[in-house]
Order: C-alpha cells, then structure tokens, then sequence
C-alpha cells in the first residue's frame, strides 16, 4: 500500500520507445558520472553553435563548464557560464543534480583547447579539425581514444553499475551529422541545435563539401565507424564509444547522457557489433520533444533496442527566464544534464524528482548566475 | 565452527603496532586503488636511488610502471621493467594483486617528467626539483596539488569504502627524509632505500645541505607542512595528502601504501591537523623488516593511532631469485604493492594470501619478465 507506482514515483522520467518495461527494471545503487570534454574546429564555423557567446570564447567553453561542475564557478573564464541575457550553461542542471543526488564524477579531457583547472582524466589527444578543411581526427587518434576510452571503462565498471557518460563539445551535432550520414543513418534535419533556430541547412552543407571532398557517400562507412569518425567526427565520440564498450564488456550498464550527439555514438557502438542491450540514452525532455530535431528516430535507425529516456525538469514553470529559454528551445541539453538528472532520480528512488530538481537549479541560479549578472 | 580463525584468515598480515584490534575490525567492499607518478630531479643525485637502471632511464621509472599496470607491458620504454638480472618493479606484485582481486585503479600523474600511455588523472604540474640546488616544488603548486588531491579524494569515496594510495617516485625516500626533519621528526638513518646498501650518509649530507641553503632545521615547519614540502618534498606529497584529507573528510578511509615516504604523507596530514583515524599504512614486511630503516618508529613519532600493516609476500620462498631479492634488501617495496595486496586479501576474506599471491606474482614474472630476459 505504501509503495508508491511506477509511474508516480519516477513521475518525471519517460521512456520514450518502451513505456512498458524498461523503466521499471531500471535500478542504480552506484552510478558515476564521467564527462567528456573536447573541441572541434568545426564549431569556428559562423552560425553553427550557441554554446559559447562567440567564436572566441567557445573555446573555453567545455573547461569552463567542467570547472563550473567542480567549483560553482569558472577559473578559465572571468564569468559566469551564461550568456549576457542570463541563459547558462546546461552544467547548471548537471552541478544541481549531482550535488541533490551525492552521485560522484570525473572529467575525461578529449582534446579540449583550453584545459580546465581541475584534476582530469587526460586522454592525451589534440583538439579535432574542421571537416570543413580537412579530416577531423587522426586515424591513429580515433582507436587511441577508443582504447583508453575501453581502458577506463573497464575500470569503472568494476565499483559502479551504472556508468552516465556526457559530454561537453560545441559544434558536435555536426560531427554527429557527418557521421551517421557516414554510418548510413538518414540523419539529416534530425540532429538537435543550441539555438531555437537549428541550422540544419549550414549543417547539411559542411556535411556535403566534407564528403564530396573525401568521395564518401551516404551509408559507405558502415562497417569502419573509426573511419567515419576519423574523416567526419570529432574526438569526443571515439572516447565515449570506448568508455561505453569497456563498461558493458565488463558486465555493467551505460547511460549516454545527451541528445543526438549520443545517437552517433550508439551507432558507433553498433557499427562495432557490441552487445546494445546494457546501452541507453537518457536525455532532456527539450531534445526529446523537440520539433526540429529527431532524436528517437535517429536512435529507432540504429536499433530498437535502445531505450530513450527524457526528463521533465519543469523549466518551462521556472521564475528565471534564463531557465525558461531551456523549454523554448535555447541550449537543451549537454554537460550530461539529462541523464544526471535520471539517474538522480532513479538512484533516489524517486525522491528526486523534476520539481525537487527545479527548485535545486533555481537556487543554483540564483547564488551563481543571478547574482553576478544582476550586480 | 565454520568461521576460520581472524589469525588465520588473514595469517599473512601483520599489525604492526596494535595486534590485537585493528586488522580485525578492518574489512573492505568495494575499496580502490590509486597509484600516484611522480619525479623529483633529486633522483638525479648520483647514488640516491636504484628505482631505474640509470639516470637516464630513472625518469621513466614512474610512466614505465603505470603502463605495466594496465597493459602487463611497458610503451614508453622498449623493454621490461626489470634490471638487466631480472629484479623486476614492485609493480609486478601490484598488478598480480590487482587482478586476482578485481580492484579497480586509476593513475594520477603529480608532475611525472615522461607521460605514460594511458588514460591518467593529471595534477596538471612540472617535476619536482632538485632539493641540493634549490626548492622542491613551487609554493603555489603545493597548494594546488592538495585541492586537486582533495577535490578527487572527495569523489572517490563517495563510492569506495577504502581509497589504497601507492606512488612510483624514484628518489622519494630522501624527500621524505627532508619533510620529516623539518616537520620535527627524526628521521636520520630510519628512511628506507630501494637498495640493500641503504646509502643514509649520502642522503643526509643531501637534507643538511638543503637545510642549510633555506635557513631551516629541525622541527621549524612543525606548523608549515606546504613550505616543508616546498623546500625539500616532491609533488607526491601534497598529491597524496589532499586525496587522504578528500578521503577521510567524506567519511571514507584512506590506507597509504608505501614504505616511509607514506611516514612523511602521514606526518603532512597530522601537521593539517586533520584526524587520523581513517588513516593505516599499509606496506611489505621487506620494508617493515628492515634493519636498515625504520618505518614502525617514524610512524610512532607521528602518531600512535596510525594502523600499520605489513604483509608477508614469501618471495622469500619463490623459486625466481629476482623476487627472492626483495627479502634480500632490493626494491623492498614501491607502486603500492604491500597495501594493496593488504587490501586484496582482506576484500576476497582471506580466500588470497601471501602463498596465492606468490603464485601469482611468479606466473606474472615468469610470463612478462623471464620470457624477455631469457630470450
């Protein structure tokens, strides 16, 4: 009588592509929370990303969102992760819900420009190019990553049973474009934007020149995902990719936190003939019901059995029209902040939920945006 | 009448300095393993050190170790980690214990002068300097090499019930000798050395020296532990001090593995003032059974309720004379192999110990380091 049903107490938490089962068999004693930070030159592209006020500055923008997790505030930058109008980082949310939820975390560095100052797991890599002007990952690099990516997870897997893995690159709906392309998924208008008005046309162009240029056409590289990713993608993927195949090698679970970044890179992980059945995506309900952009179609392309979760974070409800812009359609997800907050939701039994969250993020705003921005 | 006997389960640890209580009330779920690399140009000093074939070769000892951690192979070194008649790096029993244990590890790097071929976690700081000819580590770096040690302390134990914490620094036992004097303790002659000719005439002239150019004797930085470790430390240090004090300050333990250079970490930790409750040394009866060094007394002079442990690996038994000389006064210990094959044994309840382990280290020597010398 006590017990609360499924669907009250993960009230917040949808599955999007099987409503009926996953859910209720999904339990977490000991997550970790891993973010991946990285860079491509492909973000220098004028218009194609938000996440960063300016070409200049969103070099700084994955170390300042991984020290922002650790410090409540930026050492790289002199600033608060926000934009002028106050629309901050999605690391607002991920800092909220693994503060609420006790959930630890590392940062893996992926090739980022600017490296954070914090102690981070170095994958010892170089920034990725721009695919507009070249290839954008050494080969070589590509399986490196994956290998210590495999390293690592195999590692985590040992003490944790649930691994949320996120990420922080600008520009990387891009990439992930050019590589499901690459990886014969019908990719194309689907890949979520930071901006309310995605730019699928610049983004379908660069995709265009980048293959013409390499003479690689829709699905060629579906059996070389390291290739697709070497010509195409950026140094996040291969990282997250091996993280998640060492973790569920070793008999754990991974949960890709993000939006259709994580899309490529479970088609990565498919095109590698792993086991999908440890694997889901769990995002924000700003990607998830987002109407220019697909990501349940992107993943339903790659395998049904993926289960998608979103959550709702109420921001839409929110008094800080910073946070409000999170639900008409600015920045959506990222810094993992989707699947931090289902994961925190499940590892408390329900105790966390979207408004309990809310209410956490709003005061997060309050003491580091607000009082900044307002002064 | 099923229960074996506590003497028994654990029959080849020893508590060194509290036989009766401590071993049995210690018990371990899910603890971790975390080996922190470091330099000190102070191993340059010819003599000092035996960790590395030769000056040259003594700046990979630490990169050289970590790789053999993960792969069972060194990368940055084109041969094994072994001097040319086959006395192999401590880290042939870390990894044994290791394995047969399952426990997780992560590599820190505090400022190792060769970078290994892993995923590792950077400290993001230069080598230490050479103590004869000016200050170890810059004060600044102190300081940050605590906060980053504190700040992936306090991650760590939000999953691990023990954090064990090893290092790989070549010439670190003078350091230690260095920070202990100024701390007020007197360490003369009671440091241990990798060598079985424990060269202390050498190292003290070296802390003299060095006390002599700072202006600072005896027990005048009882209070100042950074600028004790600023003056004559390493970047091992302050590394492993901030994740002991993350550690414990989250309420989780800390067992520091090593000889007495962890009798400097821990004379650094009770100079913070912090409580030392949480705290236990854990190292092989090479170094603890050593006529040459001291390590019971340098502990007891910190403290009286600093557990040590010692474990009995039977190299002396092992049919291998390069392992047989680890009781014959060479490499005595190092890489965190006697905590944490302390901590592999009292994880599996006793099911390993010294006889299992020995199997093990000898099917590793036999498969890695024979099978290349031998060639």
């Amino acid at each position: 009588m006590n017990e609360p049903k499924e669907q009250h107490r993960y009230c917040d938490i949808q599955s999007l592509n099987d409503p009926h089962s996953t859910l209720k068999k999904f339990y977490t004693v000991n997550p970790i929370f891993i973010c991946v930070i990285s860079y491509t030159e492909t973000s220098e592209i004028p218009g194609i990303t938000m996440a960063g006020a300016n070409s200049e500055l969103v070099k700084y923008t994955s170390a300042a969102d991984s020290e922002f997790l650790y410090y409540g505030r930026c050492k790289c930058i002199n600033n608060v992760p926000a934009t002028p109008d106050g629309k901050p980082t999605p690391g607002l949310i991920t800092r909220s819900a693994l503060q609420l939820s006790d959930i630890p975390f590392l940062v893996v560095d992926a090739g980022s420009k600017i490296k954070p100052s914090i102690p981070f797991i170095s994958f010892s890599v170089k920034p990725g190019e721009n695919i507009r002007s070249g290839n954008a990952v050494c080969f070589n690099d590509v399986k490196k990553l994956y290998d210590y990516g495999f390293t690592l997870g195999v590692q985590l897997a040992k003490t944790n049973d649930l691994v949320v893995v996120g990420e922080s690159i600008a520009g990387g709906t891009t990439t992930a474009l050019g590589v499901m392309i690459a990886l014969g998924i019908d990719a194309k208008f689907k890949v979520s934007s930071s901006m309310p008005q995605n730019p699928h046309h610049l983004k379908n162009s660069v995709i265009s020149e980048a293959m013409e240029r390499s003479m690689v056409f829709f699905g060629d590289l579906r059996d070389e995902p390291f290739k697709a990713i070497s010509l195409f993608g950026d140094p996040m993927m291969p990282s997250v990719a091996g993280i998640a195949s060492g973790v569920i090698k070793s008999g754990s679970r991974i949960m890709l936190a993000g939006g259709t970044q994580m899309a490529a890179v479970a088609a990565i992980l498919n095109s590698l003939h792993l086991p999908l059945d440890n694997i889901s995506i769990g995002t924000t309900c700003y990607v998830a019901e987002d109407c220019f952009s697909n990501l349940v179609e992107l993943v339903r392309s790659v395998s049904n059995d993926i289960p998608i979760y979103s959550c709702n974070l109420h921001l839409a409800e929110s008094v800080k029209p910073g946070l409000q812009a999170f639900a008409r359609g600015y920045v959506k997800e990222g810094v993992g902040a989707g699947g931090i907050s289902i994961a925190s939701m499940i590892k408390s039994n329900g105790r966390i939920n979207g408004t309990v969250l809310l209410k956490a993020i709003e005061l997060e705003y309050e003491n580091v945006i607000e009082k900044v921005l307002l002064k």
